[in-house]
């Protein structure tokens, strides 16, 4: 058996905010890091110890996995960043608040952004200051490779490979590995374990800090994937998420 | 030009408590935590800017390098965790004060076991619950490396390949590296560049938490080394440590 948990960061600044994100490197909020620790409480309480551990290059997705860590008392297993596990890149969306961006262009045209799985918002300029060609972070990745705008598909399509070809060939049996990454990011892997199709990802609202389970047998057959904790809260998350959109009165 | 920053972890519990640490896996005190903190705030006015880190097992160090990191708003950079960056492994002292031990033996053998280069504590039973022998943490470690005691020597001898068959390989002319590491192991690292002997080493007493910047050509020369931070406040650091193993009355 092999076993992985995806975890969502905790709330961030800008979730609070309810702004678009993206690559935005925004840190959690004081109720993003108390749900990292409760995370991390419960997986302890669960018994989970993992053997390796994936994030992105965001800190929000960094730091909910430190905190993770540290309640498991398991902050010196190996920890793998990458530029692949990012939340999808919002393009010259980022920064500008939902409800307000729905008011200008309308909800239809904010949820066909948000929850459409091939439109892209419009590209950030290269030599935008917000544009990863930029940022020193991405100096080492392959400059082709980074995206000025995503769609939800090109954001699974840089994030399976790194699954498929990076992860899942480290997993011996009997292994656990944790994956704190984005809402979007973490769609990618789950539409790939899944096969989701690309209507229903859209979907999927993956609540903030809820560790989601997925139990393999040893050649990588899902057996069983659920969400720990309770699920009356996990419920009212998810639903939370579906709601950031809308414009609000 | 090469630049290796090492930095002792914060103060922890145990520190403040007088008593010999050794593997133990002791958190930071308040205090350390701020003193890692205040470490990473002096790093960035600096403009250092790593490209990587490495650090112990131990979550003092691991803590402290995490803390260092959020303030220089790098912690997307990669970060090796090694055993062998550990502390000394005390032996049978881990858990006792060290004042108390100093009154039941007389100061001149705690000096020996703290200081003398070759003199190693009484070793704990390899079925001691302290040892890392039960530790889930060095499962995959080769069971002959692991101790049950050192001298600084056995110390010396376990982190110097480390550095040098990992580390300096790694490191590209222009490249920064960070170590986050114990007072000990990084004695070891500073004995192998500086060629200090084995009697002056056990004379060097590392301030908590204050960066000691190595600067080296492309063929790892080293071309100047010196502490960052206010002289004085790092010679009654450096002085603190210094007295740590004397009886208080």
């Amino acid at each position: 058996m092999k076993k992985v948990v995806l975890i969502r960061h905790g709330e961030s600044l800008w979730n609070k905010e309810n702004r678009f994100t993206g690559w935005t490197d925004v840190d959690l909020s004081e109720k993003g890091v108390e749900e990292a620790h409760e995370a991390g409480r419960l997986l302890k309480a669960e018994g989970f110890c993992f053997d390796k551990a994936y994030t992105s290059y965001l800190k929000r997705a960094i730091k909910t996995l430190n905190a993770v860590l540290e309640e498991m008392d398991q902050l010196w297993i190996p920890v793998e960043k990458t530029w692949r596990l990012n939340e999808k890149h919002y393009g010259n969306l980022q920064g500008l608040n939902k409800a307000e961006t729905a008011e200008k262009f309308g909800e239809a045209q904010v949820k066909l952004w948000r929850r459409s799985y091939d439109v892209a918002p419009g590209p950030l300029a290269a030599d935008d200051s917000r544009s990863p060609l930029q940022e020193a972070k991405y100096a080492k990745v392959e400059k082709s490779l980074l995206p000025l705008t995503e769609s939800l598909k090109d954001t699974v399509d840089r994030i399976v490979p790194y699954w498929s070809q990076t992860i899942v060939p480290s997993m011996q049996p009997g292994e656990e590995v944790l994956i704190a990454a984005h809402g979007n990011s973490l769609r990618g892997i789950i539409k790939h374990i899944k096969g989701i199709s690309d209507a229903d990802i859209v979907g999927l609202n993956l609540p903030t800090a809820v560790p989601y389970l997925f139990v393999f047998d040893d050649a990588m057959n899902l057996q069983e994937d659920r969400f720990l904790g309770d699920p009356e809260k996990i419920k009212a998350l998810m639903e939370a998420v579906a709601n950031q959109g809308k414009t609000k009165k």
